[in-house]
């Protein structure tokens, strides 16, 4: 038994904070039963009263587009999200494991097909983590097939110790009191956040390599960072690691053009690299990329908001992740390590109520990377001044 | 890849006799990935709209016993039977996986304590077979681990060819045609059932080494083999392999002691040896055995039913598991090497309307094998005539 998962494992359930009597619903993918296990235990010496782990298996996924009926792959079944629905009527608490187990799993099949099955995602995530019902949070998962992915270089075994010691490394893990380092970083992130919050900007301008986009805020957009509350009152950190600062804009105002700056990986596995998209009235009215990028055209046309903007994040040069220049291909990680827009469905406590209505409603939710070095991020007030916000990954507030 | 596995889950969705449009739910353990996508590719190229594929992790339940709260062990999701109860409604397909995939993983844990949990078992999984809303099937899957288990003394890689091929034989996967040798087969089944039926009895005696058991049958207690037809009308082979012919018997009328003639495997892997149990007016009054013997206490105590008799099955010497005299540890293969009874639950559709009530009615259906060819099954009518049933393992009737 390889004792860091047991570490990894404790943190997580630090992360959803697990209280006694609560249910721990644990979703993982086939090939981290060992971390799953681990959550399990120590979400068991929290005082869970019963731990529910569900393994998806992306190769019975590929088995569905490779045989079933096209017209079909859409359907869900009822009972679905009963899991889901029902930790949240009960004020339960959720671990997600992320990270790659299976790379190469959709290789081959036709994106298209691929895009019209969403799951494991279900659509109902997005009102269970507005609803704030649950206390949640999703930490990566180690895994050799992973690794050899992340450092193609390397031999399976080194590739394999490589990318622990790099998680190690931006979970925090290698601090003496990982717990305390977390709770001193998402200091830092919210004295950004709160920066952010003071200028009142009406839209944010972004000008880097491939990359001129102008995206307006709603009147009370809010920046956020780091942890959430649920409606009882649990504080849980939803993101490990986490280093972005983030809130929900105007899905009406959004124009020009961006380039991803590092390869968008969606839940089902399937991988876009050089992705760039068009945006005209908020719409994303272009998307263009590698020969996956079909896949992501099909997700955004599931609905009239998934073509749309629901988050802007920005992330700092202080963070663990962005220094480390590596490539996780994994949204959990990369999009800690660089600022990233977010296509799809806004998070409600993101504004006020007043705007609630104006926020962007999609069953999609889907980062992808547009930060880096040189992405020069400027804020506009409403009377029209432009005053500098990120400059070589610095804040400038 | 192993190609052997395309072979089985062929033969899992002919045994279920998937429809096309149906939902095929596929309950596993971690370890039968490659079985269960090879089920759920056979599926979708029968055109299942959907294969919901359930991996259950006994390692987490071993979490669960260690470290939780003693007195939540019992407790159950809400959501736990909806996917089975949905499968039902719909009137949809199933197959689950059996063998063993982790024969020591609890090991040492407190046998009680491990009574208290029964998952992956649901209690509604009884009313869901009565019903007949499901055509299914249960066919058993080659694991390494399992292999060992059964084969101590060969080397792992050899164990596991070893049990390969003796699942392949007693699956009838070797012969040319599979599906045309399992409805021969199941043709010699239902013509024992039907001389059993013809003779009417009032009770069966069953005697041999440590047993000496009357079993009493209720008037209209009918002997049935091989193949179920659900309320629509899809005729499917619930086990493969099957070589039993069954009914249930009148649970207030059972007197004597049974010893148990192969292990008995608990559904959570629990395996229980030299198991005697003795019967007053229909009730299990002392259950003893080895260490583990408390886990089936604890089961029988769930419900009054739970410690009395829902299903009497005799088995003969043409099938093709007893002769190979393998243990298998595993209640799927090892009921069909010999005649066993089952404490818990009987199947209503073992008689006829008027005896339903008469039924034992039970959350738990655990089967053990209490046949040899020592063992002599006698047939007694009302009249109390004595007729042999079974000798040396051969049909008399």
């Amino acid at each position: 038994m390889d004792t860091r998962f047991d570490a990894l494992g404790e943190l997580a359930v630090h992360g959803a904070n697990v209280q006694p009597g609560q249910i721990l619903g644990v979703t993982a993918a086939v090939g981290q039963e060992e971390l799953a296990r681990a959550v399990a235990s120590a979400g068991y010496r929290r005082g869970a009263i019963f731990v529910d782990v569900t393994y998806f298996d992306p190769f019975v996924k590929r088995e569905r587009i490779l045989h079933a009926d096209p017209d079909t792959l859409s359907f869900v079944p009822d009972w679905a999200p009963a899991r889901l629905l029902g930790l949240a009527a009960r004020r339960d608490a959720r671990v997600s494991l992320g990270g790659v187990v299976a790379p190469g799993v959709f290789d081959g099949l036709d994106s298209e097909l691929l895009g019209r099955d969403q799951l494991p995602w279900l659509k109902e995530s997005a009102n269970v983590i507005d609803d704030r019902s649950t206390n949640w949070s999703i930490v990566p998962c180690p895994h050799p097939e992973w690794a050899s992915l992340v450092y193609p270089g390397l031999e399976r075994d080194a590739a394999y110790e490589r990318l622990w010691e790099e998680l190690w490394h931006v979970l925090r893990l290698d601090e003496p009191d990982p717990r305390a380092a977390w709770d001193a970083r998402v200091g830092v992130l919210h004295a950004s956040a709160e920066a952010l919050n003071a200028k009142g900007f009406d839209a944010l301008h972004l000008q880097g390599p491939g990359t001129d986009l102008e995206i307006g805020l709603l009147p009370t957009s809010h920046w956020r960072a780091g942890d959430f509350e649920t409606v009882g009152g649990i504080r849980h950190l939803p993101n490990l690691p986490t280093e972005e600062v983030f809130t929900a804009p105007d899905p009406d105002r959004v124009e020009g053009h961006v380039t991803s700056t590092r390869p968008l990986v969606l839940k089902d596995g399937t991988i876009i690299r050089r992705l760039h998209v068009r945006f005209e009235g908020g719409r994303a009215v272009e998307i263009e990329g590698d020969e996956n990028a079909g896949a992501l055209r099909s997700h955004t046309s599931v609905d009239e908001g998934a073509a749309r903007i629901g988050e802007l994040a920005l992330v700092d040069r202080e963070g663990r992740i962005g220094p480390l220049e590596t490539i996780f291909y994994d949204t959990l990680l990369d999009e800690n390590a660089a600022s990233h827009i977010a296509l799809g469905n806004a998070y409600a406590f993101s504004v006020g109520e007043e705007d609630r209505g104006r926020l962007n409603k999609s069953t999609i939710h889907i980062d992808f990377m547009i930060g880096s070095l040189e992405l020069e991020v400027t804020g506009v007030t409403p009377a029209g001044d432009r005053i500098p916000v990120l400059r070589d990954g610095a804040w400038q507030l």
